[in-house]
This record gives structure tokens, sequence and C-alpha cells, in this order.
């Protein structure tokens, strides 16, 4: 039996967003976006522990929600400054023993079983990583440190989603390297270490909450999937 | 005065969506999404002419539509077995004279005022392209030709959207060269033939319609932009 450890990450401090509170603790339809992502992590996460990364500045107003709504938490860690150093602390708290580790994004409330589970078989199965990808809608273009632009050939990259999921004892040691500013996601530290990522289908559903109009867009896909 | 032709593509015939009816015939809430590209080019298109591409196949189905509707659809030229052959196709029907030349997809409905602006005040104050970008949300990753794939900088690239603006002698030379399957969108067309290419801002709003959840989508955020 498989040990799996479920960081759920949510310490941003919403800078991107636009609005007081992050992202993360807006509510999609009656509950907010993480708690929408932990619970979604806890229902298809082949029976993982589920840990939760938070900003230290939010960690009482998450409690407080979750208690008002009379929704378990879990364990949370203090994130760091970086995201990096965010899943490290969750790495280094949590994930001593851990066989299989996944990295979830709280802005991502609306991920469903098939993804979840295609993720953790595969590493079970022997990837030493596995990230859920879906084609891009739009094109792209590659812009230059100079501002200059380049067209790229759309068909040669994936969009990546989460959650991405790990071997953990490779994980571990990936994640005990000096921090890089190419780390973007966890699979370019898992690479960095050496280690190939397979690549598992994704879902249109499961998107970021990211700009202002995606809340609403998280509702209707949520009632959606309630139907 | 410059002469502008807006050209609306919208020739695919829907294996990609997967449903019966090609996308960019889909009702968003009352109108298809095509008949909205038209009127937002219309609209916005600082007094161009539009002219829609579509396959032959449905020629008679959308001037039925639109006469159903009493929606001039203005000038239709039959699309080729590519999207550049499409917009070539349109090019050399209506083109020949055209100081400026945008490139809009059908398949987004939503396209609104200051992104259409900005395309053709980019080109009308002298860039020989100009195309609307926006952030990426999600990381991506390179695919390569034998399945593996790698993490890239999601920083050093953008989303492209339409409609795509260019001066239209050069638009003109460019299509004026043999095609290439590296050509996936218009701004690539002229990057080959030597031309730079502007980025100016897009709209997180400015969806294209590719996947069946997009339907529901792209009513939620017309609905938000007609409040």
């Amino acid at each position: 039996m498989n040990r799996i450890l479920h960081i759920v990450v949510a310490a941003g401090s919403g800078r991107r967003f636009g609005a007081e509170l992050p992202k993360q603790f807006h509510l999609i339809g009656e509950r907010p976006a993480l708690m929408l992502a932990v619970d979604a992590m806890r229902r298809f996460g082949c029976g993982g522990t589920v840990v939760t990364v938070l900003n230290p500045d939010y960690i009482g107003y998450w409690t407080e929600v979750c208690v008002s709504a009379g929704f378990d938490p879990g364990p949370i860690v203090a994130g760091g400054s970086t995201r990096w150093e965010s899943v490290k602390n969750a790495v280094d708290a949590y994930g001593a023993d851990a066989d299989i580790i996944t990295v979830h994004d709280g802005a991502r409330p609306l991920v469903g079983r098939c993804v979840v589970e295609a993720v953790v078989a595969a590493v079970a199965s022997g990837a030493k990583g596995a990230v859920p990808v879906v084609a891009l809608s739009d094109s792209i273009r590659h812009v230059g440190a100079d501002g200059s632009s380049k067209a790229v050939d759309r068909a040669a990259y994936v969009a990546v989603q989460t959650p991405q999921g790990f071997s953990g004892m490779e994980f571990r040691q990936a994640y005990g390297m000096p921090y890089s500013p190419a780390f973007t996601d966890d699979a370019s530290v898992m690479e960095a270490a050496g280690y190939d990522v397979s690549l598992v289908e994704g879902s249109p559903i499961n998107i970021k909450v990211t700009n202002p109009s995606d809340i609403a867009i998280a509702e209707l896909l949520l009632r959606q999937c309630n139907d």
C-alpha cells in the first residue's frame, strides 16, 4: 500500500489577481476555491493525507473559515516566500516517508476524479513524475529579453495543470537541491534533478482561477459538474 | 484615411470540437458565435469592410441563418483546405487596395472595442503587424517529436489572440509566398516574410470557443459584458 501525501499550495498573497483577498479564498458558489480543492484531493486522492500550505498571515483566517463551515482543514503548513519554498516546507514537515507526493494548486478548485487518479496511477506504476496536460487553445509567442517576440509552433507545446505527482524518494532528493529561478513548477524541479516526467491527460474543466472573470467561470463549470 | 479590410475566418469544419455543427455557428446566448464576431469587427473596426470566410459547404446555411435573423452577412468568401488558404482567398478577393488588413477568428465572439482599436491603431501608426496577447495562466511544456517533454519558462511566452492586424502591402506580399506548415497564424506568415510583429494588450474575455464547455463560458462572459 503506497503512502501518499497531497500538498495543496495556497500560499500566494494574491498580488497578481488584483483583489484584497487572495484568489484561493474567493467563493466559488458556496465554498472558497481552496476548500473545493482540498476536498477534491481528499475525495479523489486514493486515500492520501492532504496538507495545505498557506501564507502565515492567512492561517488564522483560513482556520476560522473552515471552523465556521464545519470543514476540517487538515494539517496546515506555513509557506515561504516562493512557491518552491512553500512546497519544500510541506515536504519537510509531512513527506519524509511518503511513497507518492502530489502537489496541487489551491486555485484549481474543479479538479476531477479522472485527473487525480491518472496522476497517482502513473506514479504508482513507476513514473518518477506525472503531470496532467491539455492542448493549447491559443497560439503562443516567445518573448525575448529585448521585448522582441517570435511565433512558435503551438502543436509542440502543452498547457500544464495540477496535481503533479512524483515518486517520494526522488521528489525529496530534488527538493534537497538549491533553489533556482528556473523552477516554474514541481516538474521543472524534478527535471533539474535529472528525472523524466510523464504526461497524462488533464481536463479543460480543471481551470486555474487567475483573472477576476475566472470566478464566475468556475462557478458555472462547478454547477455543470454537479448536474 | 486608411482603407481597412477585416477578414473573419470561420472556414473550419469543426472536427476538433466534436460536435455536428462547427463551433463558430453555435449559439452564444441568442446569436451564433460568428455573428457576434462579425458584428464586433463591424462596430469596433474603425469603419473597415468586414469579409467572412466560410467553408463552401456552409455558405448556404450561414446565409439563411443571417436572413432569418435580419443580419447582413456582408461579403462572403469561400475558404480553402487550410487556414492560410482561407485568408489568402479573402486577401485576393477583397484586399488589393487595403492599407490595413486584420484577421479575426470567427470563434472569438467576445472581442471588445479596446482590443480591436489597439490592433488597428498600432498598424496605423507604423507597425507592420500587431497582435493582441495575454499572459499564460498555465505552465507550459515543450513536447519533442519522440513524445518526451521539457518544462519551459512560462514567463517567456504569451498567448496570442485575434484580431491580428497588418500593413496591407506587406501582408499581400507575405501571402504571396508559398505555403509552409510553420504558418500557425498570420503573424507567423508575416515573420516568414521578414517583418516584425508588435504586441498589444489582449483581454482575458476574448476567448476562443474551443471545447464544448467554452460555449457556456462565453455566454456567461457575454452577459457580464452587457451588464
